[in-house]
């Protein structure tokens, strides 16, 4: 039988807990999405951990579990992903960092952590500290979405045992970094020398002028936190065989898609926000199955109403992805597994992470099928794939499309 | 409370995938099987995977999972079990190949890769083989089953790292075997001299001059793959204090049992094919109960057909393997658990192992029981046992069968 093409979709934060509001059902139990419950009438279902039962998993943490790597192995912090997110090409020894442009006063306390959510002109402000040099150390600074940033610390003997600058709050002074171990004394120095000479340099930029005189707080600062050193990862091209693509609207997502060898399609209108066009992801991704083994579907939106606490909104979202499964289902491909399930859960009620499980759908011709007829997380409960983890996932698709290796003989 | 004595069915290659000509049930599905539901709505049940979710397992990894081993610890290469299915005593530091007598020409093209599946004379050709001394390394050799062959190197410093000679198509020619590691130079060195001395001592042996005269392909050279070394395991009487005695028509699963530390019984009529004598089998197996703690009956028959693509046959064996459990479960022993499953899958559509779980029956007196009613793939997923891997299996059957030791105090 021939290997089949495969198309996982993965709803970020799309598990949720029961609401009171909502009849004690969660928001998918409590949505009607006749495509998404096709989808699970038609293939075999299960609960996912992403890491383990009851652990709470990062986006990242739990995406490379779902490419079938341990996080335990690979995972050293956030900070390099995003770096690969907004297209810093990363080296080994690098120590990779996320941030915030933020406001502060001259005593480096944070007037406010996201210098009102700055949109415009952030790119001249990361070229101004890109090339930075901190002694033998250079800074390589990019911006990312809204008021976020990458920056990147080259050179000898880097460590990323290092502790964050972002104090999380208003109103606190911005952190001095400390070595967690020995070895990143000189790691630290250079993150304490950065936040210094940034505020020299973005202070009297003339994107800053001109945000002051309009009133708006200035991004004259940066926070930093999720140091992280470059993993060195097989990439999922030698590892299962696998020409694979992914889309996503977030540069965590397009970094974690980058750092396993996947390439990453770009696809106009894909923002990582609650007005993405879901259906032009999907064409898109019909369209990259001709040419790729493997195609990922990241959709941010969920999620966002996870953190907002915003039920409704999640409804919503949980309406539209099910119209987008509809024009998949329409125009389904013959010869093609797939595979519908979530990075983690982020329940409204409590506006973070989870570590509830997902829901997890097989789908494709010759794929068992179980009894399971909704596509929630109650249902999913009597799935033949039982309770699994994120780690078995890729197998799991592996063995579904025909391209498991065997293991003996 | 006693402990019971456990009978452990192992069907080959039973799990499969849905089948359109079956109206998207599976063989198992698709069969009325009393006998089996019999066992499955008086026991507990649940699916295993044989080495984890998703993975596709051989029959020599999945059966050391089974009785306990982790066969990433112990399994190198399946040669070594085929060696001891066919009686050669292996020593540590023995490499083990299986392999085929094979048609060749004088330039070692394989012109058929089964001699014409040669039958009668295998023995008198291995003996010819057997003995053979290349350099220090001495050769150890046995006829298998029909065309097939076994090949021991015994001598000081082989390694299991070395390529195999078979090219597996006929019109190839059959391959120098390659040191996957500078150690074992000498060991590949040592089969590519095999394979020369082989054709000698073979192309004008009488078994081959005869066949010749009647027109059939000669048994003229040896192909060899699955390059493995002896597995030192501590025997399953040491590790879980059983006596037990294994059943198999086939060379590898007798070599399965003997290398685990299993006695192997001889059972008339026990051929490891289609025409194979389950009650025989049955009657031998209820027999051994008197004398052993464990016994272990394989049947081959229904992975012969998922690897046919044969689902009429398959159903038609599911049928004589209800039969077989209704003999045992008309002669019951009382103080006894009985444990049904398979080593992996083998979709009739797939013509292959495929990595799907497989169902596993626990039955006996004070066992558990769930709510399953049939023994097939579907029900499976809503028995208590869950979904467990390969290697929970042998401590399931301790704990049912009260011979299981307490970790702690």
């Amino acid at each position: 039988m021939d290997s089949r093409k495969i198309l996982l979709m993965i709803f970020d934060g799309l598990g949720d807990r029961p609401l009171n509001e909502l009849g004690h059902k969660t928001p998918l139990e409590a949505t009607p999405k006749p495509n998404l419950d096709w989808f699970a009438s038609n293939g075999v279902n299960g609960l996912v951990d992403p890491i383990a039962p009851g652990v709470v998993a990062g986006s990242d943490t739990s995406h490379l579990a779902l490419f079938g790597y341990d996080p335990k192995e690979v995972y050293t912090g956030r900070g390099p992903f995003e770096a690969a997110g907004v297209g810093i090409e990363l080296e080994p020894g690098d120590i990779a960092f996320r941030g915030n442009f933020a406001s502060a006063d001259e005593d480096h306390r944070l007037t406010d952590r996201r210098a009102g959510r700055i949109r415009e002109g952030t790119e001249d402000l990361a070229k101004a500290l890109d090339g930075l040099k901190l002694g033998r150390i250079k800074t390589i600074v990019r911006a990312g979405t809204d008021h976020r940033i990458a920056v990147v610390l080259r050179g000898r003997g880097l460590s990323p045992e290092v502790t964050d600058t972002d104090p999380h709050e208003a109103g606190e002074t911005i952190l001095e970094s400390e070595a967690r171990k020995p070895e990143a004394k000189a790691t630290a120095k250079a993150v304490n020398a950065f936040t210094k000479q940034a505020y020299k340099v973005l202070k009297d930029h003339p994107v800053n002028r001109a945000r002051v005189a309009k009133g708006e707080p200035p991004a004259n600062t940066v926070v930093l936190r999720g140091a992280g050193v470059y993993p060195e990862l097989v990439p999922i091209t030698e590892r299962l065989h696998l020409k694979a693509v992914g889309i996503a609207g977030v540069a965590l997502i397009r970094g974690m898609f980058r750092t396993v060898g996947m390439d990453v399609l770009e696809v106009p209108g894909a923002t990582g926000g609650l007005d993405t066009d879901m259906t032009a992801k999907a064409d898109a991704a019909l369209g990259a199955l001709r040419k790729y083994d493997l195609v990922v579907l990241h959709v941010k939106a969920p999620d966002l109403c996870g953190h907002d606490g915003n039920a409704s909104e999640k409804i919503r979202v949980i309406e539209r992805l099910d119209a987008m499964m509809g024009g998949i289902k329409a125009r389904l491909p013959g010869e093609i597994v797939i595979a519908i399930t979530a990075d983690h859960s982020t329940p409204v009620a409590l506006k973070e992470h989870s570590g509830d499980p997902v829901p997890l759908t097989i789908f494709g011709e010759g794929v068992r099928v179980d009894d399971v007829l909704n596509f929630d997380e109650r249902s999913m409960a009597h799935g033949a794939l039982g309770r699994i983890c994120g780690q078995d996932v890729m197998n799991l698709l592996l063995n579904a499309s025909n391209r498991a290796e065997k293991y003996g003989a």
